[in-house]
């Protein structure tokens, strides 16, 4: 740290038992098995490629330690990025490197380290250790099942997106069909099969249902007889209404409504699901995250998760018919750019029941976590913030990740609160405690 | 503070008698009778309600030293707040509190120093000695009368909100009526009215008009035979004219517009009094204040004024055509959000006649001045700038707000001109000044 | 310096030799001859004019030494500024001026001074040595001869808004009639005679194709047969072709259509000439700058080149479609706004043909380039960062502007990659090393 006070602050920051309030982690693979495992996340795959590789080390058939050459061999390319400060310290803190710098010779050291190192009987109970990690969230879709986990400590989360924006796709209907043996038709069918699987989530542990959005979703309530014949339409499955269905033209349509009727079929279904989904919430007394902001396939040929960008025009403003009518759900927000944050302090400044939750995604680097934790420190009250969660897809990244986010925190707290003498050095620690563990304790429920 | 430099400076720019170029001050009550004046304020109405306190304490039947517990008694969880530090400084400041924080339990000891402090016969001499303040502007309604207080001191300025956005209310024109001895029927009648308001107001020593204006509105101008139009059927007040009229229908047409003319009669309307009242800024030499991007009722159940907030897709570029229409008319502009700041430091480097006016409502806190004054110092002629107005509604406001605003403009001055030798200690504060006085000394002729 | 460390990088960067790759520089008149030409610039027009100086000391009949006199008579207003402090480290390190601060007084000593020293029969070489400038690209229209002057240091560089935009101009067709020797009735012959104009830039050293483009503009493919009738109707020039094809109307249109087929012809043509000069970069390897974001003519009785702003209202998400087409082809963008910069990080981050360039105009201030280059250092590779890049009318701009730039990434080099103990001080001058100078060898093949 560069001086005492954060330096001491990190440090108490640092004992504090995490709560890990969103990730991907697979609960039957939840650590690494190897460097490969770790090195395919898709920030590393993303800025390699951004960086001139070809996606041939990418194909599957490469074998895992010619791909982990390859990306650490573009390293010296983007050396000077967070993320691969988060990969230099997961080989320092879990894999024994002792370098300052990351080099392509360093590679096969690092791969048969992985090799041993991840492959310990003990492992995930190391990680978690390390980590003082209690539980983390997973992302589980509709139809997962959600046994043979211990959901204490991995806490099951209901995905929704593919529900709201994919079941004009046959697979979906039929998964819905298989998971609820309620075929999906009409309004009523598609509340008692979604009513079935927030039965089921709720019953095995899940403390929140989440959904990520485009910049220009707009959730509007639709009359049921309108949402039966966007149903009857989707379930048609035409040419014309999939290609509406992706990307630009879906968000330029939902957008430019005002009523749900000059909506496509595809984008009535999507707002009426959605809705559905938010009574669904005030039912079974879940938070609604809602991840608002995410264009898919921008980059039409980017590597596996790295086609995803965003459109800064857009507004939390596109949410309020949906906050007003649900006052008694949570809505923990994550917005994808900094430009949003204003608008997520003021909504959450305004409206009870919405939270500022994290920094997601392209947001996630020191350069925009601290002036959005700064405004939100500044403006919203403290029991509503949700500090941070890893959105890992393994677990070795919680730590480097929530590092990150806590030498930020530290950073802020000796700035704005320690040093203008406004909190002693212990109120900021539990300042800093509120938004790493106690809110997410109380909002989900844990 | 945090360096010797900045609290020198600081302690310098204290030392500048205020003139407050914006506030909602009451001439006829300026200052708080009570603790209950000060915390029915809707910041802390908003955040305890935000934070989970129900609106049963803010009935009007609620017996105000109850009120005050039921607020405090939420301030626990937003005392991370900035204004949280600015009530902390009131009851330091005021009413001799000297603890470091403010629990449940200070309330009556509060309420009661409040109650001795507040009814002292010249607690607003007081209050105008310890904030040095020499005059702060007031927002008067149009049909307001202006007599029986000091306009030296109390500096009248004619609001126009419900004149432009309004006018298809029965009981705004009837208002009009009753205040101009004219019927307002068409352009001409709607120009003379508005004419014998700006030469009362003029007469009474008004300094400026001001508006503000939700985040699509787009002024154009009207031909007269449109604007009759407009305003003839404004008149019938029909159930549908009103039904436009509000909020997100009215922005929407008004945006989505190229001419006048294919906007509904209500949006013309508005646009036609809009450009009339800045004809009149420039017949009567007035700086017309635009204080751009908000929405009213976004959250409809929220406390009073509690309600509003706003969309970031907003753009100055909106009001190309009044500016060039008006090169006569100073206009000091206030954006509600840090996003719209560039767009304001540009446009008031290039437009003479647009100036950057303060830091509004949702940028009024630390995190977004301090950034958004450092671009304005860097681009912007300094004669130009405006720094600061308190936006009070009770006096008490005036010296924690302001302080506020010259702990951070003593840490710009301090690391953006003195550190880096561009100016001496002496010629940063003569900076200051020009912010904190002169400019608004010589942009409103006070 | 405000610091030791920061100021041993800033040593270190300002002996790095300069390879400036984007200017205004005319190669037969490269430096200024007189006071004159340096306060000409529009940045000071712009803002003496702002800051209340009339027009009428800019006047053609005007003598040099008046219109000097004028614009510093007004610079006591706007001595807070970036701009101003270009000016004054230009007196200081070409003029000998040795004061701290710029009054009327000066305005002849420094008139006189420039007099002698823009005179010398070296002064050229000598601003060169004294920037330690190696090359600088120009900025060139498509019938400039790039004849006469030494195209290593002078880099020729196709600039191209006046074929993308003002094609429907007749004095713009018959010149690139005159250049190409080719009637551009269709796309085909559209196509010849922009292909010559490339094979001639190309065969003179050009290093670049380049265009400034309005906020809403949206590329996307056209068919032949549409681009054929788009520009036989452009040919035509009729009166309402041109009355849509300035500014708001154009930009409104462009952006509101889903399929070119809805456009006006001047749209349809504007899209269909940028889509062929995208092909030809391919075919000529030759980067594209897309400079993004500008409105031209806004404030109408501007000052010359002091009339352009901007909407924020804009996103990288409009460029998705020419991303995915051209993968061949290196896009060094230019963002007006700060706040398109997450989306500038973002897109460069996932696109291997998207690369952040410089600091553009309205955000070429510090308050701007900070936090800017800060997110491009944490998330984009290092490898496509290009830093900086003049935009100078007159060579002597170069050296202020440049040190600006150095002392800013100076600055975040100490602070986010020295002091946080990432960095080595060689490490860290490397990688500004790596802005400065080796990227824009590396992108433009210098």
């Amino acid at each position: 740290m560069t001086d005492n006070l954060t330096g001491d602050l990190y440090t108490a920051l640092c004992d504090i038992p995490l709560i890990d309030p969103h990730s991907h982690i697979d609960p039957y693979a939840p650590v690494s098995r190897s460097l490969d495992d770790i090195l395919n996340y898709h920030y590393y795959t993303e800025l390699a490629h951004s960086a001139g590789m070809s996606q041939a080390p990418l194909g599957k058939d490469v074998p895992p330690r010619e791909r982990v050459r390859a990306i650490i061999g573009h390293m010296g390319r983007f050396d000077n990025t967070t993320q691969y400060s988060w990969f230099l310290e997961i080989a320092r803190t879990f894999l024994g490197f002792t370098g300052d710098r990351l080099t392509a010779a360093d590679a096969d050291g690092l791969f048969d380290a992985a090799e041993r190192v991840f492959n310990q009987p003990d492992w995930e109970k190391q990680v978690f250790e390390k980590t003082k990690l209690e539980s983390i969230f997973l992302t589980n879709e509709f139809d997962e099942l959600l046994t043979d986990f211990d959901t204490k400590k991995y806490v099951p989360c209901l995905r929704t997106d593919s529900l709201v924006f994919h079941l004009d796709k046959p697979r979906i209907r039929e998964r819905l069909a298989e998971a609820t043996g309620i075929d999906v038709v009409d309004a009523q069918t598609l509340r008692k099969a979604t009513w079935k699987l927030f039965a089921r989530f709720k019953a095995k542990g899940a403390k929140a249902c989440a959904i990520s959005l485009p910049p220009d979703f707009t959730p509007l309530h639709i009359p049921d007889a309108e949402f039966d014949r966007a149903l009857h339409a989707v379930a048609k499955d035409s040419p014309i209404a999939k290609a509406v269905f992706g990307g630009v033209q879906f968000a330029r349509i939902v957008t430019g409504t005002s009523s749900p009727q000059d909506a496509t079929p595809q984008a009535a279904a999507a707002m009426g699901v959605f809705w559905t989904l938010a009574e669904h919430c005030r039912e079974f007394e879940l938070p609604f995250d809602l991840m608002i902001g995410v264009n898919r396939r921008v980059y039409e040929n980017g590597v596996y998760q790295g086609q995803d960008l965003f459109d800064q025009r857009t507004s939390l403003h596109q949410y309020k018919a949906l906050f007003n009518a649900f006052p008694e759900v949570t809505f923990p927000v994550s917005v994808l750019t900094s430009g949003q944050n204003q608008e997520l302090v003021a909504y959450s400044w305004i409206f009870p029941n919405v939270l500022p939750n994290g920094h997601w995604w392209y947001s996630n680097v020191p350069a925009y976590i601290r002036p959005d934790l700064t405004e939100r420190l500044q403006a919203v009250p403290k029991t509503k913030l949700i500090g941070y969660y890893s959105d890992a897809y393994k677990l070795e990244f919680v730590l480097p990740k929530y590092n990150m986010y806590r030498r930020t925190l530290a950073g802020v707290l000796a700035d704005e609160f320690v040093r203008p003498g406004r909190f002693t050095e212990t109120e900021a620690v539990g300042l800093g405690k509120r938004l790493l563990r106690d809110n997410v304790r109380e909002i989900f429920k844990v």
